[in-house]
């Protein structure tokens, strides 16, 4: 059960979020200080370019300042894991291609969405980025936004094959999860990383190498002991832990339905907290995603400040 | 962490399979063995016509015959839990009377279904179908066969307020299943179940009172050790026999897509195991599902010698 | 193009609400005055015990209340198309039986749901029920409900071997509706009804043999006027017809979203129109379900002066 | 009923297919031959960077010689609504930009995607993309690939304040097609389509302005009929014309499910009978899509050939 990394790629590795000014532009001083908040913080990565950094809503131009900004200030401290976010294959490759010229140590790629694809045709299509790139693919499996699941035997295949080097799991199926941990186990240097921030200490239990947690922006250092109490095998520790941090993500809690959509409040409330936090200067989002007000705001100072994070 | 059971519902309370003969009907001597299987295997409870007892292809006639078949044999040794699976409200509690006379001590109630509805209605429907009835009643949230997620909140206020005593989760969403451990800490005498097989462990370190696996049928001995490890505080134990209760339920994975329906497919696996270790005759199905034909039903013993349960 | 009836089930065949008192318990005068309106209307059958009449809120008792409450006004006069509304074939069956014996010509049924079924136990789903009640069988493709869309090439199927007599289409989906009618048009006394309110025309262009609208409780003469203006070929004035109707059917938007669930909005608003057109004593639902407050009323009242109607 | 058309926008208006040639590059002479095909057929505007024309699979510069071959053929003699087709607010307006500078004279514009987002936002995202840009912006409902159901009080109002100048529908949902055709009627130069094959003449009949048939592709002038039956209010002949066109379709069901995949299923048929008439010289898809193999083609012929296109 104790959990020996495989490789340079576990830990606590947060998915960076993108710091804006008011005026709709990435605001890069708040993006260096942010990354510099997570080294402080003890992580072992950083994903760059994920749903987090609401990457579906940057331009390309700006998806190169976002990598080049925390790339700089990071230099090479841990590695950096990009996303390669785009529709379909050959979209894929070239968006991969740019990112890798940026700096990123791997890649992070979905199965293709707006298209209406299949199990076939996914495992050509990473086939085919693991071909025409030299950086380690992570598959990410995230059906709530590519309303597809990436079958586990696909992934097993996959990795068995040297495809992919990894899996980020936000599915949301836990038994999947646990099944695809099971049947990965023998596959030498394939990690395997949770998305959710709540069920980390399960996710460590039944051996996963690392957590990439939204919430791990505001509170890196929770996550650094949780992941050091899973690695040491003290599981009590861990649930502590965990609980302490499933209280903090009530804070995705607070924005008002109907007011702020499913994808703006999580992200806002973490750009909200980091405000609060003094991190970054503004939690301003991507258009047309609105900003959590002032009500949505004391909310999340609340919560905060019984976890002792203000 | 130790998990204080707070009631006399906890622990494993596996959802007890209905055996059929080859013609079709209830096999009571096979139920009878099946239930003193389950009870020599040291399970807390019984969860009778749940949806491993295929209660929705019951009739009438015979979900009263599988009631007090089991009841007979348990003569009060450990809690029946039973299922009062009906469409809507004034029908649920038409079902429920009759449980209850045949002997249940707390009834299993989903929101609605076919009808569709709201969190209203389902706030409504529990407190009726508590008003009318004299038995604890534990909500199941079982959306793949409801099409409708029980809300969290929903489900805390009511168990706040005692109209429910508790939840089989079968949602297979483990965030909001962790957040309901968080919410419904402080409630007494609240017991909340995962449904789901695999992830048992987890649910454990998380605060869940109880398990209600379906492969419980299969090896009710191994749940009982991993719920015992659990309650312990040795998670590692724990994760170590979670482990090897995945690969048993690997037999679900058996049966071949196309010629078996996703529902018939993992039932039909418990029962074929059951019939490979002699504790009932047959694994036929209720109609219009199919049973595991030969070649499935060699891939399942494989699976079950391999983890010593033939 | 021009519409042959090709049996007697044929035309408008409207879904009978279900008219309760406010103490809640069926309205047998308001149902009998029901009744009434719709054979006064012109209706070519009445389809009993359907969606429109909450029929999965029905308690055994009064689903037999309704089917010999209508049966006992129409006597005789159009066919009594039953709703055999159950979770699985066993149970469907014995329903089946009941709604024969209380005078049902036909009966509706659908593919087997809470259940997690799939094509080839639809099939047999089927063939077992045809197999064991002596009246006519429509299929029921209702996939908002069942949540599952039953395949054209299984209906065709079906029809062509004389398993079932017709479909009721509510699945929203016309582009197979359009393919059923294709590939079904040379099956002998196949009846295909759409079950959805505004698209009567267009189904009517396409060949279908009647409609089963809720709408058709409020406006039933309209039906009438619609259907026969496309058996004679005057699509233009079908369509006229067509868009005043849909414009009548504007009334299931009037509940307020939040207040009243999704399911007892549009049955909300028939039943109020009815009341206020003194057909019906009360806009009682089945519990849980609300009726229509007074605000929403007024609303409907509008709709139904500004067409005619009140 | 008589359809008027209300702008030049309106009639049939394929979605061009994308030609490729066996080693994956753009065919641009059969890409050429296909404008002319369809120019010849008497199409009244060609939908470009369509689903059809696998616009998600095609890169930056790919989008830019489709664009420009197909614009150089028609030499403006109708008019190209081009597709703009990216995830998210400002990257639709970076794409729009590049369309219209390539020559488009409208855009058409989904929901955004892969992002998670609501009707609030999908407000702000037409609002910002049509200020923006000079062009009309055509609202287009597919949410089978969006996963976002446009609502049709949303596009009502987007259409009456000017925000956009019509929707394409390929929403599947019949119901809310007619309800948006009767709330907009009274909208000056507002113009709705069909993206439906086999149901233009129930949308033509409910007041639709015109269709954007994938199958037009294969048959134009067969669409051509159609339109100019509906518009000159000759129903019979349109649904005569439909049903042969609904046969044609059928082309569509000759791929091997589990083979093909469904994304892949369609065009590939469209292109493989493009090829079979001569039009195009490979039925070859975008990586990572297969094409038809030769009994798919097979079957495709006998239907072109029952159907007097080969």
């Amino acid at each position: 059960m104790a959990i020996a990394p495989t490789s340079r790629f576990h830990g606590v590795i947060p998915p960076v979020v993108t710091p804006r000014s008011a005026d709709g532009a990435i605001d890069v001083a708040s993006l260096e200080r942010l990354t510099k908040h997570l080294l402080d913080g003890g992580v072992n990565g950083l994903f760059v370019l994920g749903s987090s950094a609401e990457v579906p809503y940057l331009t390309d131009s700006e998806r190169a300042v976002v990598v080049s900004t925390i790339g700089g200030v990071n230099a090479g401290q841990v590695p950096l894991i990009v996303g390669a976010n785009e529709q379909t294959t050959n979209r894929v490759i070239d968006e991969g291609r740019r990112m890798v010229e940026l700096g990123a140590d791997a890649l992070v790629v979905t199965s293709q969405y707006y298209a209406i694809s299949d199990a076939n045709e996914t495992d050509t299509h990473f086939r085919a980025v693991h071909a025409a790139l030299d950086v380690p693919i992570f598959a990410y499996d995230v059906p709530v936004r590519t309303h597809y699941k990436l079958p586990t035997d696909l992934l097993v295949r996959l990795g068995r094959e040297g495809v992919i080097a990894g899996v980020k799991d936000s599915s949301g199926d836990d038994v999947s999860f646990r099944q695809l941990l099971l049947a990965a186990r023998d596959i030498p240097d394939f990690d395997i990383f949770t998305g959710h921030e709540v069920v980390v200490d399960g996710a460590l239990l039944g051996g996963a190498q690392g957590v990439v947690p939204g919430l791990g922006n505001v509170d890196p250092a929770g996550y650094a002991r949780l992941y050091a109490a899973g690695a040491s095998g003290d599981f009590a520790a861990a649930a502590s832990e965990q609980d302490r941090l499933a209280d903090v993500f009530s804070i995705v809690y607070t924005p008002t339905p109907g007011r702020v959509s499913p994808g703006a409040g999580g992200l806002g409330a973490f750009k909200t907290a980091l405000r609060l936090m003094g991190v970054i200067d503004s939690n301003a989002m991507s258009a047309p995603m609105i900003a959590l007000n002032d009500s949505e705001t004391a909310a999340i100072r609340v919560i905060l400040e019984r976890n002792g994070l203000l």
